[in-house]
């Protein structure tokens, strides 16, 4: 598409998204929970027709050369197609937050001030070639009772289209506007510049995918953007810790998983509680093909207990390895833990092992990160695990949502007064 | 200064204000609220003295050829010192929010998950030259537990340094660190362009004044900013509205004050109460000099009573003459009204004087405004008014803060886990 043309779509589904949010916006629970469960019925009835036009996008993917990972994400099989109803299902369980008054208190002018839950409008949605994501975040703005317009990864073009169709059909169905939820139809790049820079039509961005595109997408967006960054997370081991919880709880951080943003990075340990807990620990890791990366008293004591250890750089304690490496740094205590977790990390999760209430307080209180834990695995640190029953993404931002990202960071609270007839004197 | 040199500067002042933001974080509710009545006691010891630095502000002020009004915000009396004492009082009694956890709930995990209210960090305010504004976004920030950059108008420069040391003295008299309130010493606008684009040392950006320079902040700051746009505000008077109240709800929220952002700008009108409210109003409007400016409909009824009235056009809807001009326009009911409102107004503060229950309900959820008000003065729309105990501004954004902005406007709430060596499979 030429210039124009891009302007012309965006103001062409821009306008039908932000006239559809209307709509959306005083729609009942029934309606939205009956598009969900229609949406899901849906999806069952056409699952082998999906999983064939995914092969499309599958075929195209794969003569483009792209790797194995990439075109895992891109699979539609019949047990994801499932899980995606199963999701729309959930979600139509949750409570609706929508219209909820709270905090409504008398003031001495005789007026009655709340605060009302409503939805942000429309919202923006860039995400890479994972045709789940179309059908989560539609789920969960339906519920929220926003508009969406969603612009999936053009190797998914295929598999969006059907998916897309599927919602239309789902939101007529229980009497809701189908452009609620608007695929971007086109892989032109373009039409992600004009979304994010149309305040006009969109509310709120959230991108999912890469850092770069992330970093890319908020500094030159207009439109709020709710974003996900860096996550560099820390397990302290403090001078108290019990040393079974602690090799389990920094086990897990690190090696349950590695590629998730709430998995461990930077080990930090308490001078007094190093002899007894790094060999063990450092020892599973080992067994786990875990590189460890030590600070100078990190690996003179590994190396005496016959553990390899490299030295870790300044530029160690600023990264997301996403992968079997760890960095190690043995320190002081719990000052030493905060000032090093806040120089160094991403705010994004952050645990520490103790035995010592006021060192627990202090440790959720001084960290300055979205998710803070005592005496539990970062990995915790998640929509379903925190009880928001879905989870749009993570922010790693201070302002709106912070941390898990569920149905509530996809709405705002407005001031409602109850008067009846007050003036100001 | 050069480039290089306000870079320095803003590196010093950025780091000093980030040292500063982790002890603010942890101080105790007595040492902040000791800080707020230090330095209130020391602004009435020093009354005279900065009655008298202020001289100076006016004098260069006057001088330099600016208008009463701006000489007049400008101006520090014994009675605005004594305000700004009281102001830091009265914040001093407010709750403290800070360390504050709510919904702390158990998972089926077995961790329990909760919020815990904390500081944004670093809050740079960027403001007018009005003097009081220092001392009052002083006190909110020690309040929240922030530490604070301040910005203020290069013609109040004498008077913010004598009130920035005394604030500096009251904090230090408190325990607490001189540099959690620093002032931008130098008049060089290029220290504006450097606290907007570096959020390493700055988490959120105030910015108080016209709406160019906020409008020029706001696309500008990779700092996220909270502001205030336009207050195009509106009263509906529904056809079941009590002819007595509509009347005086309608003139209070246009004539108490002309200035105020949540001063009425347009008038709507159902078609069935327009003959039995507007001509009555309309000539206690004319009686206070107030401009006319209608709609065909209104202005052909007006005319008939004799009241004078000139056509309004498109652009008198999507105004906010912060004047005696008031646009008025008679429309069917409550569909027209509530679209008129999303189509022309500014999301900001908008009444119904209705006797219908429904109608009311849908007002509030429908109307896309930050203050939605029912059978009240729109001038209600203040954080006093509204019970926030204090007010830093007032936000025309939908994420974050809306709407009046508060003491809870300068906090965020992090996720804290409480386990007992959970971990995650």
């Amino acid at each position: 598409m030429n210039t124009i043309d891009t302007a012309v779509y965006m103001a062409d589904l821009g306008f039908r998204a932000r006239a559809a949010s209307r709509e959306t916006a005083r729609a009942g629970t029934a309606a939205k929970d009956g598009a969900l469960r229609a949406i899901a019925r849906r999806l069952r009835q056409q699952a082998d027709a999906l999983v064939e036009t995914n092969q499309l996008d599958l075929d195209a993917a794969r003569k483009a050369g792209n790797d194995g990972a990439f075109v895992d994400r891109l699979a539609l099989t019949r047990s994801t197609v499932e899980q995606m109803a199963a999701g729309l299902e959930q979600i139509a369980q949750l409570p609706d937050l929508i219209g909820e008054i709270s905090e409504l208190r008398q003031r001495p002018s005789g007026i009655q001030v709340g605060r009302m839950r409503v939805p942000l409008g429309v919202i923006g949605i860039i995400y890479e070639s994972r045709p789940n994501v179309t059908v989560d975040a539609a789920g969960l703005c339906i519920k929220s009772g926003n508009a969406t317009i969603l612009r999936g990864g053009s190797e998914a073009i295929q598999s969006n289209r059907a998916l897309a169709e599927l919602i239309r059909q789902g939101l007529e169905e229980a009497g809701l506007p189908a452009d609620a939820v608007q695929l971007v139809a086109t892989t032109d790049r373009a039409v992600v510049g004009s979304l994010i820079t149309s305040p006009q039509w969109v509310d709120v961005v959230i991108p999912r995918g890469g850092k770069s595109l992330i970093e890319r997408i908020a500094t030159q967006a207009p439109v709020p953007v709710i974003k996900h960054l860096d996550g560099i997370c820390h397990v302290f081991i403090d001078e108290s810790a019990n040393t079974r919880m602690a090799i389990e709880v920094a086990d897990n951080a690190k090696t349950q998983r590695y590629s998730p943003c709430n998995a461990m990075e930077t080990l930090l340990v308490a001078t007094a509680a190093a002899p007894r807990v790094l060999p063990e620990l450092c020892r599973i890791y080992q067994q786990k093909s875990v590189e460890l990366r030590g600070d100078e008293a990190t690996c003179s004591l590994l190396t005496q207990h016959g553990i390899a250890c490299k030295p870790a750089s300044d530029e160690d304690w600023r990264t997301e390895y996403l992968a079997p490496i760890l960095s190690i740094r043995i320190l002081g205590g719990i000052d030493e833990a905060i000032a090093h977790i806040n120089e160094y990390g991403s705010n994004h999760t952050d645990a520490i092992v103790t035995s010592d209430h006021a060192h627990a307080m202090r440790f959720l209180r001084e960290v300055d990160s979205a998710s803070v834990l005592v005496n539990a695995s970062t990995r915790f640190a998640d929509g379903f695990e925190f009880g928001l029953g879905a989870e749009i993404g993570i922010s790693t931002d201070k302002l709106h949502a912070r941390g898990p990202v569920g149905l509530e960071g996809l709405t705002s609270q407005k001031f409602v007064v109850l008067g009846s007839g007050q003036i100001r004197t």
